[in-house]
């Protein structure tokens, strides 16, 4: 069994936990005796508007949730208000010292950095962000060519659309490449950016 | 001014209307001198809860919705109750004879099918619905091969991630194609499948 949440707040980036979602969800829907789970959680479980202005209602609260075995932190301009909040830094220590496996897209390495995640490792964010991100913990090592970086307990993912493909990376990583396959065919994942 | 509605519904593909949000949202939030307005509708404008299980709360009903420009109507399983209703086709004509600009990702195309929107037109949709969306009109052209298939009054794109590309394709034929690089870029748009 595994048990993956995504964690949304107020400014969250759509595509960055929505990509993910996608991703994770036609896994845990489409082949059950993979014994996937996946859903959504926020602080106090009560909705949220994201960056863009879309409103959704997260599944739990933090307190609610199962235990998890995965976490996704999306980024976003809700992200800048978490940095060096007690609560969100606790949480995420906790996270990391009861092993499950820390993942975050575009700005949510942010978060990751300030909580000490990061340190000593290689990691991405988005593109205008990755000199933040080396300040906010000791030698993270920048990956700005990356679309993603998997450091063994911790993944970061580039901005925005890059959750998608780190999220592809992650059924291969958790399952195997062929289910990776499967998933990426099943949402037809074959992009052609027209500019 | 351009005012863009995105339909949901229960049992709508998160991703269908997700990607296309974020790349139609960011284009209206960070270049407001474009006039864009994007926002979310459903039928009665209560919460929908999309295929995978997501909840999202839509900013308008049909009918407190301001005039739109442009259509977008998702896939997912959610569209099959959709084929010979009264209601939808019915309201998908009268958009068609005001000049909206009726664009679908996935499945959404069938529902277009269905109200006789596609006859005589090349179209496209989920890799799997390919003779269904066929069959629910006249002379309609399936195009299998392409992300997206822009026939003038219709758009109508591929499965799931394909959206993704068609919002991109529709700012650059909205606006301009450096827009559609600038959104482009601001998405962090540089797909890579990792299998």
């Amino acid at each position: 069994m595994t048990t993956i949440g995504i964690f949304v707040f107020d400014g969250a980036e759509e595509l960055d936990w929505a990509g993910p979602w996608e991703v994770l969800s036609s896994w845990a829907q489409i082949w059950p005796e993979d014994g996937v789970t996946v859903f959504t959680m926020s602080l106090d479980g009560e909705p949220v508007t994201c960056a863009k202005g879309l409103r959704m209602i997260p599944d739990y609260s933090l307190t609610a949730a199962p235990p998890i075995d995965v976490l996704l932190y999306p980024g976003g301009r809700g992200t800048r208000g978490h940095l060096g909040d007690h609560t969100i830094r606790s949480w995420l220590q906790a996270e990391r010292d009861r092993g499950t496996l820390m993942t975050s897209v575009c700005t949510g390495a942010l978060v990751y950095a300030d909580a000490g995640l990061l340190d000593g490792r290689p990691a991405t964010t988005y593109w205008s962000a990755l000199d933040l991100m080396t300040s906010l913990g000791t030698d993270i090592q920048p990956r700005p060519d990356d679309r993603w970086v998997d450091s063994g307990e911790v993944i970061t993912a580039a901005g925005v659309s890059a959750g998608i493909d780190m999220a592809l990376h992650l059924v291969r990583r958790l399952h195997s490449e062929a289910r990776a396959v499967e998933v990426r065919r099943q949402i037809q994942y074959d992009p052609q950016p027209p500019i």
